[in-house]
């Protein structure tokens, strides 16, 4: 029998964690090492404190510790606006007269409007402590730039933001909001980097992407005196900060007496799902449970469901270290009609490896179909789903009315990373009927792949 | 000793109030009634009703119900968004140094992104009870016309919205988000009214205001079969759905042992001042306690701090009733500089009632003071606040910084209404230091006065 269940369940400040949890310590196989691009050889802690501050580096390398504290810097910031509340789904329910028991943790309620903001705390903390000048980063849709500057402007820290292009121009008052916070923003690719001269001479009609913006925020990181690089999504470091979200999730479905069957998650680099699944994930790793796990993916940038697990670079100017995940090739660039995020050529290298290791399942889906389930959730639940969410809402209704025609009463849990004010432009493009989709066909992927790195020995 | 305030403080759905608070069952001297302009006779509950639904022609009318049962069906979806969280500024505190506590009671997580949502719900409800065919309503800055098509798109019921068409122009996602709930967006004065074809004759270029808006509104309700039309502020019946905040709020403060010194709202039709300070204002009358309370008006629409208590108009075509407020008169319209909301020519008729009484205060600032307050709010506490909203936001400043001065460590609450993730222009205006403030004359404001209406006998 499970208790009676409030609309929305606050934890109270008491019952938010104090630890992140560090998934590795329960992989049984590890993700592949990441390599120097150069020799092929596994990078070292110290490699990387040219590109991050040393605490991020050592997190990042760190596969042992099992639960890593939460310094109390960050934890004041997170009672800011955390905890999130775990909400279940009674009208979506109602909507789809579904047996299914429909959860989710939304992460939205914060002005950054999704869970970015977790990551984007300890990443900012950590360079504050460390005393660094200043941060680069890349932003996509924009949810990671928003986030990353109000944690910079907290700590006090100067940002500069690379915005793929195609967001930038889609989305301004996004580029209005980071300003507020006080970041610069730039769109790439810019002439501001040799990496982004580079690429806009290749191509200078381009839209730009995340691998663009990630080699000029790498490059100006590391060409600006005690600055580094932060990134949003993709990182171990940035799963373990995550972790806060499924840990949440856990100790309130726990005191309704739930385990979900069902765990969904938009999937782009990997940030909410990799967070959200982590103490179901640990309780699959341990035997202890067997939940089914999905990734959703956009069609129109399908890593997971049509990638090659192999060693990428982690951006387009290729001046990262090496990643074994799954990934389109990092020259994939999604069509320009993508409208949603989630259009990082790869995976999360721990997330790639559990998948690869038959842990989770990955499903894709074409944006129409996307918005289709945005509005109708909207409708049903008032809260206006970012696209990158309204993946997994698509997935969690699907399940749903299969419960519907096979009578199970399945308990659905899934993330909803974020809010859509700043996507009215594609809102407003679904409604008008004027989207379209694209799914790249195996010709397109071929191409990409056929730019994968050769690594001597290894692939 | 006051208890260990945790930083966001969120009732249980059981704390959560089953009642409204009606402020006139309280009041020893009542409001002047509402006057058919036509007779200058007051009107009775049924005059009302080719306009308002039965209902809430009732509740308009009601001053002898102390507590207002809130019926299930809208308890159901408050439990979707409710309740909005009590939070405590301590990290405002510690950027301005003061020894004052600031709480504020946030509304903005919603999808409308405003306290409107509470009196759209009831209003949407009250409607499709009575079986109506659909609604009509006007929105100024875009949070009521959200609130109100969530709430219809809920209820299942047709809306059209009139917008006032500087923020319409001003605005664009706000009305792709409240089409994506289905209701109608015609920007204001229009060509589809006999009010907006006269407003446009006399003045073509007109960026209209709430009072063009509402003429048109209620045209548009009496002249389509079964319509009528709703309103989302200075109504009696609004100040009792919007009693929700203030209960919440004090059911919140005195879990916490607290009880405010100063209470602050930013007033345009009053909806969420009057909610706010419902129970607080309840102590006042009855001589329980006697906390300050404050009204914070735009300098560029002053109709406290400036206007007349008078007979006048709500709307700006002269199809309304008339009620006694403190107006501007129903021609004002603010320069077209003015960026946020709160530009109603005139102030709930309960609170102009009070504020003549002597019950409480206001006060009026310029928008670049407001942006200022606003960003310093945003960088501290990590939300971006409405415009409106940061009319209180600056008032709690400038109350902190007083204590600062004196020492006195006071209890200040102010209303945080909504977000700011549509008023991005406006910020952006702020940053790149092109707003201008405009503070009327007082020829502009006589002029305004000159036409207010002549009623034998009374004025």
């Amino acid at each position: 029998m499970s208790k009676k269940v409030p609309y929305r369940l606050y934890l109270t400040e008491d019952q938010m964690p104090k630890q992140w949890y560090n998934l590795r310590a329960d992989m049984k196989e590890q993700p592949d090492p990441l390599l120097n691009p150069g020799t092929g050889k596994p990078l070292a802690e110290q490699d990387l404190y040219p590109i991050f501050c040393e605490e991020l580096a050592h997190q990042e390398m760190d596969a042992e510790t099992r639960y890593v504290d939460i310094p109390e810097e960050i934890r004041e910031m997170y009672r800011i606006y955390r905890p999130s509340p775990l909400i279940r789904a009674y009208q979506l329910e109602k909507a789809l007269d579904t047996p299914a028991k429909i959860y989710y943790k939304f992460e939205g309620n914060n002005t950054s409007g999704s869970h970015k903001l977790n990551s984007a705390i300890a990443q900012a903390y950590y360079a504050k402590a460390q005393g660094l000048a200043g941060l680069t980063t890349e932003t996509g849709a924009g949810q990671w730039g928003t986030a990353l500057a109000e944690a910079c402007s907290y700590f006090n820290l100067p940002l500069t933001v690379f915005m793929v292009k195609g967001s930038y121009e889609q989305k301004p008052f996004r580029k209005a909001i980071i300003e507020t916070f006080g970041a610069e923003v730039i769109p790439s690719p810019s002439n501001t980097t040799e990496a982004g001269r580079k690429i806009l001479a290749e191509n200078p009609g381009t839209t730009g992407s995340l691998g663009c913006a990630i080699s000029e925020a790498v490059e100006k990181a590391v060409t600006s005196p005690n600055y580094r690089y932060v990134l949003g999504s993709v990182l171990n470091q940035v799963l373990l900060h995550q972790s806060v979200i499924g840990l949440e999730a856990k100790i309130a479905m726990d005191m309704l007496e739930e385990y979900p069957d069902i765990i969904i998650g938009c999937a782009g680099g990997g940030s909410n799902l990799g967070g959200l699944i982590a103490p179901y994930m640990q309780d699959k790793l341990l035997g202890k449970a067997n939940p089914e796990i999905y990734a959703v993916e956009p069609a129109s940038c399908p890593s997971l469901t049509r990638g090659r697990y192999a060693y990428d670079f982690c951006d387009t100017g290729k001046v990262t270290p090496l990643a074994r995940m799954y990934t389109l090739g990092c020259g994939f660039i999604p069509s320009a009609n993508h409208a949603g995020g989630l259009r990082y050529h790869g995976m999360s290298p721990i997330l790639s490896k559990l998948y690869h290791d038959g842990y989770m399942k990955a499903c894709s889906v074409e944006q129409t179909k996307v918005f289709e389930a945005a509005v109708f959730f909207a409708k049903n639940e008032t809260i206006l789903p970012a696209p990158e969410s309204s993946h997994a809402i698509w997935k969690a209704i699907e399940e749903a009315k299969k419960c519907k025609e096979t009578g199970e009463q399945k308990t659905i849990l899934f993330g909803l990373t974020g809010t859509g004010y700043f996507d009215m432009t594609a809102y407003t493009s679904y409604l008008a009927q004027t989207m379209s989709d694209y799914i790249p066909t195996d010709e397109d992927l071929e191409r990409a792949f056929a730019q994968l790195p050769k690594i001597p020995g290894i692939q």
